[in-house]
């Protein structure tokens, strides 16, 4: 195995497309190498040398040495320069590059190869002392916290007070003698500490500073920072040891960092800024501010061309915008990275779709670049890159897990109830809860955004605030909240009821008091890409929406049917008219508590006008497109107050005792409710609720057929598990149907279905194929019981099953992305089951799955015929259901 | 198809075999004919017939009278006599009969076909006008109420007034005449209701009748009954239409019961009763007292010896104890019915295994005969059978699920530790709770009972109550418990705390008070039956056991190992020095409250000691003996307690403030908790935990090898998930234990395991065979998860999915009786993809399933090692792997 990759004077043996190998700024400078553009000769050591390091005891492979030693022999000769020469000394940079970006995350070494005498060398050859001891102070601060680990603050303490005593305003104001002076004090606080001098050979400098490469891979912040962006399987970060060049040798000198395009907007347009006489450093330091390019074209118009043509060659050898760092030394270009570009959420879509226009890309390539967050963080509010990030710092109180981005700025209310009150008042809130139940829906709906202290990604917040596109953070494990006191705290801060706060869904920081937001802009070249993926894709795209006003945005968003309607959140809330919502919690809540038939079905006889209207405003949205109606789901005891207060008002509307509905609550109280009483269970003890549903959804399919609507009802029952069960349901469900559309003489077609969300359904799937015309995989519940984890308990342990620094057992959260190994086992053979006694079997999905890209690849891979996804994520749907056959066509992979 | 079959003057045309068709009764009277026994003449109407008319609203099968009408013609040529004969009428009996005995569930007419004519026909005959008019009263009467469905009281009390009138003690003292103006007196009343006259015509009477039995199998008492006793699969009932025969013509008649053998003991003597000048009806009726066979022989010892010739016959064609009826008609001996008969356990045993001696069966015949009830009742003590029943009415307060049989009486205690305070004084208890959990274990072990308000069959006080031998009520849903007054109350009848309460676990009745109870016997015919099935059974047996206590009660029940042994409840309770058991509590609960490593660690360094000490117990009385031991598997949360005064005392004696140990214990509480933090998650977490325990242990096996003890430690891990989870505990595992094991320079043997208790490990477990070394199916939690059932909330609904005249979904509770379809399904596929793996991969099952009759035989079919049992049902599990062999055997069926 080749363990050292060289790259100058025109040649270099790695390429482009060996990010894996080189790291991504390695392969960017063999390529540029390759390609012609001007780059500092150096050589790249392989990410096989950082994995073998950290696996056999911090110990380099054997042949490493002597392959380093060849190299850096060819890099003297190549140069010209010797390491360590007293006159005209080689100096390189040794930094780390792995495969994926990681920006600030490890470590870099400037300026090594001086020392004593190679100092003097500098100073000679650049004529500029003081430059060269300040370089050299600059390489062994850096070398002696970066690699031997002394403690920062004490050099840069020295540091300071050198400048105060010169009362220098920055570095150039000290004189040579001064920085002298500076290392000779480094120097002997490195061996007062080290017990050794600082290393003065160049070799053994440039061991130390490889060592430390590697090292920062296994730092802390970096693997935290690989756990937040999902990066797996890499073998670690490659090392690169670069010639130096210096754009801080005066005023012909400078470095800049620009962009094939505008990163902001996308606009094809040459974007950069330049700050002459200084290093990369000076530029991140942000003591001075850079300048835009056009000042570099004005003041160097030669070096300017030279550069624009880099870009124009990059892009095109790249075929997509890339994010380049220059220096220019003495009025000659040096290259020193290029990588793809990072954009906003707009300049994704207008330069996939510029590049396609242009001819540069085609269009599933296009359609292969955007990813999910990309149409994620267009739909959704931020913090405004103006606020000062001292104000986040100072503001925060706590984070959480981030369920649904955007952000939200509100008075913090601890009761749904308070905040619908608060919300009739004008006010904006912001809901605290320490979980949510749907009897929160109403407060959830008028707030700004949603606050729980436990609960993961998949909890009742996250999925109803997903379904609504309303920033939610849960799983703020740290916040304590006190109902009683109306208050919450963390570490000691305490925000009351009515106190403002900010919460940021992006990534799950809250913030006290207002913070400033921006609004989301959707961009036209967005609808360009989003239609190429629907002439690509065959799998059919429908939402999870229960109200007219989902469907509607819906139907916005790209769907083409409902997936999945829930009826019971209209069982706490009229969405068209909020102010009526009391009459239907009241006839549901009067239902669940009746002791008798008879009274349960006046309840029910209340509710199902309610039902009926609702319905309609969804056909009359959804005119023309299929609407997926599960029956009543949850465990009837969340729809009844469990505080006593609550239950006695409850009590007297309906004339009952309070004991009588504190009794009727405390039997309705389950130990693992998500395996309890509900789903179909529900209709096979009250049947009477099935006629109330059943009939509610033909008469207003009836009522909008009148209307001259296309109504495509599918009735779909849940928690299903056997075959006999579902037939008594189906038989049930048509004999209640059929009776009604033969009364009203209008012809109708409807389907009965069922969901296949418990592992006994998958299992006798061809069985449950005789009576449902429809499968729809309800793969959070199916995730819960096949994997035995309670989404709403999760949060607990899972971060651990998922953190690569501790177990690694997952490598995505299988509340996001499906378990392709379990569940996915689970909903194949479901599907080939249910086929194989039903061959036009109708296959969809309405878990949370339905909107995550990898999960909608798999179903369309599996056969599926659609997915549902909440409104807000059917456009990442769309997309991926054709990157999936894009993926598929290249790999040549048959569907099933 | 044949729907009627005739019997009669040594002719039949059905035989003994066909009780499906015939029911028992009719198969039993064709076979007795044969056989040449003396049996009146008849036929019988198959149980088709029955199944057609109920499905056919109401109606019989259009053949079915021509069938009668020449089957009565035939009848009337072999007996002589013909329907409604003025001068010698044919009179019949009308009897239902299923194929499984319901004894008094269905209907019966008798001295059907009199009338106004021929009751003058049978007083003339018997020369007994007062004899002919009292049965034709009685016919009317039965007639009307049964038939007709008039009300029983209206005729009974127009009865009661006439004899009150006479001062008549009993009807032998009503003359002719009385009796015929009785008959009036109910033709009136029937016309008055219903409008027409009473049949006249036999034909009509004869329609009447046959449709009442049908009708009957339907009646709610006999639905139920049906449900109670598992009798599934049957058509209907057949019927029976005999002529009749009279025991109360004089005192040379007269009728009776009798047994093949004693079916108190089993003893091979002729036993029965005989009541002279007497119909069945009397006999039952209870007014006068029967005398014993000996005082037959004594009367009509000819008739004697012809019922002693019909006891040989009947045993040797039936080969089994049979139970018979009989009248005597002037002189003349009439068998009635014959069946095999019901038995007391010990009989059970004796029986078989003499019959099996006397060369009648074989032994394998012996093994299929006994039933896992019979062995369960064998070991509980019972309510003893001289209590009155009407006592028993008295004292019943309600009824639950009958968890574990046998019978307790104790003062009520609703809290556990309340329950050891009592204990202590010397009190007997019942403890009463809404659920428990593993805190109540010391509770529940110094009760004689438990009684709880939730839960089913597998809830957490089934399951240990179970293991414990311990009479065990739960899911007594009509059980208000009010913890706070203390007391419970149900249909207004309230038990304060103290007052006496008895628990019948066989049948699930809870009765106010002390009732008497009797104990159990072992008989020694039980040991000479199990040690058949030893020889013959090819399956391991093993008991759950989780003390040395239980350990050596499974020795001496034959269990050849522990296949499970929970060291969770070693935390709560020292079972062989009880008095030191709070230590150990305080130690698990501070280990949870713990707030860093360190004061977990010095928490879980006081339980090594217990746990090392409780291992060393159960190695030593399983000298030789495998013994599997789960790591802990609960959440945390059950082992802390969830009242404030007790989070009070907890806090001050680990010295940490209240509000932090309630903060915790909220912390801890899960939606689901079933799905939640527990089993190998605990460890994957809390390693240190896995340390503890491994190390106790293994220390204990090295302690008892020193001891010379042959130590065969299993350590299994709990819910597990995933190859890679699985494959970081057993590393550690072996890690812990090897160190140890070389320390000690000690050989020893361990086996490192999992059990199977998720769909996802079923699913995967050709990966999870490759750290496993064993797999031991947990098919409790595999039932909860594959059904998403929770089996502490399952007795909501789960009892109307199980009722055949409701849903009637599944036909035995999954949580007793192994679901084949599902959950079984998953058993085989995990089996088979584990073995693929790891051939010789160990193969066991310690879910409550081991210890049920056709859970055990599922488990030897495909093809498990061994099934482990609580140590009351290891020999059921002994007994029902012979039977799988021997069934096997008949039927060919190769084992997977």
């Amino acid at each position: 195995m080749k363990y050292v990759y060289f790259f100058g004077a025109g040649k270099a043996e790695g390429t482009g497309d060996m990010k894996e190998i080189l790291g991504g700024k390695g392969a960017g400078l063999a390529e540029m190498t390759r390609i012609g553009l001007p780059v500092p000769y150096g050589f790249t050591i392989s990410t096989a040398c950082c994995d073998y390091y950290l696996k056999h005891n911090h110990k380099h492979p054997p042949r490493l040495r002597s392959e380093v030693e060849k190299n850096l022999s060819r890099l003297e000769r190549v140069v010209g320069k010797k390491f360590g020469d007293a006159r005209d000394p080689l100096l390189v940079s040794v930094r780390s590059g792995s495969a994926r970006s990681m920006p600030g995350m490890m470590e870099t070494i400037l300026n090594l190869g001086l020392n004593d005498q190679s100092v003097e060398g500098l100073a000679r050859r650049t004529n500029n002392a003081r430059f060269a001891w300040d370089a050299y102070r600059r390489f062994v601060q850096m070398y002696a916290t970066v690699v031997t680990g002394l403690p920062k603050e004490e050099l840069e303490g020295r540091l300071r007070a050198l400048k105060e005593r010169l009362k220098a305003m920055d570095d150039t104001q000290v004189g040579a003698e001064h920085w002298q002076k500076l290392v000779t004090e480094y120097k002997h606080y490195f061996k007062e500490k080290k017990g050794q001098p600082f290393p003065e050979n160049p070799a053994e400098q440039l061991w130390g500073a490889i060592g430390a490469v590697f090292e920062s891979w296994m730092a802390e912040k970096a693997v935290t920072y690989r756990r937040v962006e999902h990066i797996t399987g890499l073998l670690g970060t490659a090392v690169n040891v670069v010639q130096m060049v210096f754009g801080n040798t005066g005023d012909n000198s400078g470095t800049g960092v620009c962009f094939t395009r505008d990163p902001s907007t996308g606009e094809k347009s040459f974007y950069g800024d330049f700050l002459a006489n200084a290093q990369g450093e000076d530029v991140v330091a942000g003591i001075r501010t850079p300048v835009p390019l056009r000042e570099l074209e004005r003041r160097m118009p030669k070096v300017y061309k030279q550069l624009d043509r880099a870009r124009q060659m990059l892009e095109k050898q790249y075929r997509d915008m890339q994010d380049m760092e220059f220096t220019v030394e003495d009025g000659k270009l040096y290259m020193l990275q290029t990588r793809t570009g990072k954009r906003a959420p707009a300049a994704v879509f207008r330069i996939a779709a510029d590049m396609v226009q242009e001819g540069l890309i085609k269009r599933e390539e296009a359609i292969e670049r955007i990813q999910a967050q990309d149409i994620e963080r267009l739909f959704y509010p931020v913090i405004a890159s103006t606020v000062p990030r001292q104000e986040l710092v100072q503001r925060k109180i706590c984070t959480g897990v981030n369920a649904v981005p955007g952000a939200a700025v509100g008075r913090a209310v601890f009761m749904a109830h308070e905040a619908e009150e608060w919300a009739k008042k004008g006010e904006r809130v912001v809901l605290v809860r320490r979980e949510t139940s749907p009897e929160d829906v109403g407060g959830m709906a008028v707030a700004q955004g949603v606050l729980t202290a436990t609960g993961g990604k998949t909890s009742h917040a996250a999925v109803v605030a997903r379904g609504w596109g309303k920033c939610c953070i849960v799983g703020c494990e740290k916040l304590f909240i006190d109902y009683a006191a109306k208050q919450m705290s963390s570490n000691g801060r305490v925000v009351r009821q009515g106190d403002w706060i900010t919460l940021d869904g992006n990534d799950g920081t809250v913030y006290a008091g207002q913070v400033q937001l921006a609004s989301p802009q959707m961009p036209k070249h967005y609808h360009t890409v989003l239609e190429w993926a629907d002439e690509i894709r065959k799998l059919g795209v429908r939402a999870n929406a229960d109200t007219a006003q989902d469907a509607r945005k819906a139907r916005e968003m790209g769907a083409a049917g409902i997936g999945l309607c829930r009826t019971e959140h209209m069982f706490f809330k009229d969405f068209e008219h909020p102010e009526r919502s009391a009459d239907r919690q009241l006839a549901i809540q009067e239902m669940i508590i009746a002791d008798s038939r008879e009274a349960r079905q006046r309840a029910l006889d209340r509710l199902r006008p309610f039902q009926r209207g609702d319905f309609m405003g969804i056909f009359r949205a959804m005119d023309g497109y299929p609407v997926t109606i599960r029956l009543i789901d949850p465990p009837l005891h969340e729809f009844v107050p469990h505080d006593a207060e609550k239950q006695k008002e409850l009590a007297q509307k309906i004339g009952l005792a309070p004991e009588v509905v504190a009794r009727r609550v405390e039997q309705l109280s389950e130990s693992n409710p998500m395996l309890g009483h509900r789903g179909c269970r529900l209709l096979i003890t009250y049947p009477e609720i099935l006629d109330m549903q059943v009939g509610a959804i033909i008469e207003a399919a009836l009522e909008c057929r009148k209307e001259g609507i296309k109504v495509i009802p599918e009735i779909m029952h849940a928690l299903t598990m056997d075959r006999k069960e579902l037939q008594i349901l189906v038989d049930e469900t048509r004999r209640i149907a059929d009776n009604l559309i033969q009364k009203a003489g209008i012809k109708l077609e409807y389907l009965v279905g069922t969901m296949i969300e418990l592992p006994r359904a998958a299992l006798l799937a061809d069985e449950l194929a005789e009576p449902a015309e429809f499968f729809s995989f309800g793969t959070n519940d199916l995730t819960q019981t096949v994997m035995g984890l309670s989404r709403d308990d999760a949060s607990r342990f899972l971060p651990e099953y998922l953190d690569e620094t501790k177990a690694a057992i997952f490598s995505t959260d299988p509340f996001q992305t499906l378990d392709r190994a379990g569940v996915g086992m689970m909903v194949e053979w479901a599907i080939q089951r249910g086929r194989s006694r039903r061959p036009k079997l109708k296959v969809g999905i309405c878990g949370e799955h339905g909107g995550d890209t990898e999960s909608v690849k798999f179903c369309y891979r599996v056969g599926m015929d659609y997915v549902s996804a909440s409104p807000f994520r059917v456009p990442i749907a769309r997309l991926a259901a054709a990157q999936a056959i894009i993926e598929d066509k290249r790999s040549k992979r048959p569907r099933r």
